[in-house]
């Protein structure tokens, strides 16, 4: 972990501490992104660190000193750590302060980064499919919604519903009913007419995945594998009828849903568009240059 | 503080930290609650220890083993401190775990128990009044509004707005455009027709000051001060030509408003409802045993 308070690194779980008194603790009150290192290279690092930005600048949270050199740190740390399958979790926080909301109590915003040991999901995830269900958990409102925030309760009770549910994953619907996202995931439809659809970004967190997954299907359009590929609502009743469904993420990459709020998806199994834009995407993942930062 | 991680106190404020891992820091996975004490006294601390619960139901937030021993845990630490006028905060979080949004992955939940010495608000607030502007941040959903948790970014940015507007507070609106609440602070307002009316609490938190003020002016409705007091919605343009205008909170009592978006209330200055109540709220704060408990 590095930590701005103390402009230092460490390796010991004890001191991977955060003072009580700065406001991310006490109101939520800073911004996150996380990223995935693959065999010692970073994917889309620089469109993670762009949202990053935009979330910062959203609730007006200027960038510690620090943040300038945010590449060089997280390298550093890589490289300390020795793990070349890895997480790198990005937090700037308005920093420490009083115990008020009065983000102008802080005289500095400071940054952590954590490097987490990379846990893949289990292989049947993928292979045999997952479940879905839809979560009665109002979703954030759009303003916040957009920013990646620490303020993500509403994200926990997503999760928590699929939890109790016995899914494995549950998605929220929007304010029209229309489906949204997931508790860390976005969502794909291929539907009934082959046409894959992905809820638009101005209501969601726009997933640095999705839209790659967005651009890579592309391919499969010209292939005349599925019709086309668009950012529209989907409302549940569409997605009952879905040929495939999608979950897209940093750290699950495309997993495809086979049961939603108890009904099979198409066969009830991985479909064949899941099966081509995994295959996309895992290539993209590990080898195209253009998004890969080298670290070890 | 008090942090059950150590299931110990400190005066170090170096001590005063949590871990990074507790889903209270990097998902706002947590409820709080902040209570006065007064000349050695708690004002209101079952009322404020009952919301906690609430607040931690709502979430499915279990609580620590310690949370049995909340009250005496609170006196041995303003014993240890000395301060006979503090502010006290208790914070109940889902605890360390993964870095995920999954609740289930922490293993318990955890307390902190910060004790802080009470700054009173400048006197001129309250002999001269103060101002209020409608902030543009859209408030949390009612869900998520009732609910006192760790996910304060729009209350944040309701103050930002504040102090960026020049304006001492900033109230936020509901989704009818009625006032709903400022950033920790509860609103009412003396109609022109002379009913103190307060928004509900459905839609907002249930503030104990608020709650008090409330069944406090009952007395001058009785002695014909006020015709009547109520929950009903207040539009803007209402509160634009009411007679008096206030804010309530556990920090600062009761104030007086006496600018609301650059129009004067009233005649721009406290008025006597204003002085009622404040003396009423201060009998209740100082001499009311019912709703006090000594622990210095």
């Amino acid at each position: 972990m590095y930590s701005s308070q103390w402009q230092g690194f460490t390796t010991d779980p004890n001191l991977m501490v955060i003072p009580i008194d700065d406001h991310l603790v006490h109101r939520g009150d800073g911004v996150f992104d996380v990223m995935r290192c693959i065999n010692g290279k970073i994917y889309q690092m620089e469109q993670h660190l762009q949202r990053l930005e935009r979330s910062a600048k959203a609730i007006s949270l200027d960038f510690p000193p620090e943040h300038e050199n945010i590449r060089e740190l997280i390298r550093h740390l890589i490289l300390t750590v020795g793990e070349k399958q890895c997480i790198i979790r990005v937090v700037l926080s308005r920093g420490p302060g009083s115990f008020s909301t009065n983000p102008f109590d802080c005289p500095s915003s400071q940054m952590y980064v954590n490097i987490i040991r990379f846990n893949s999901l289990p292989e049947e995830y993928y292979t045999n499919g997952v479940t879905l269900v839809t979560a009665h958990i109002p979703i954030k409102k759009s303003f916040f919604a957009t920013i990646k925030s620490c303020n993500y309760l509403p994200n926990v009770l997503i999760k928590m519903e699929a939890v109790k549910s016995n899914a494995q994953y549950a998605v929220a619907l929007d304010e029209d009913g229309f489906l949204a996202e997931g508790s860390i995931e976005n969502i794909a439809v291929l539907t009934a007419d082959g046409v894959l659809r992905f809820p638009g970004f101005e209501r969601t967190l726009s997933g640095i995945t999705a839209n790659r997954v967005f651009q890579l299907a592309d391919k499969l359009v010209k292939e005349g594998i599925i019709k086309d590929v668009m950012f529209a609502n989907i409302s549940p009743a569409e997605a009952y009828e879905a040929k495939e469904m999608f979950l897209t993420g940093t750290s699950l990459n495309i997993l495809p849903v086979v049961s939603y709020d108890g009904k099979p998806i198409g066969q009830g199994s991985p479909g064949p568009v899941y099966s081509e834009l995994s295959k996309l995407l895992w290539e993209d993942m590990t080898r195209n240059r253009d998004l890969l930062t080298e670290i070890v």
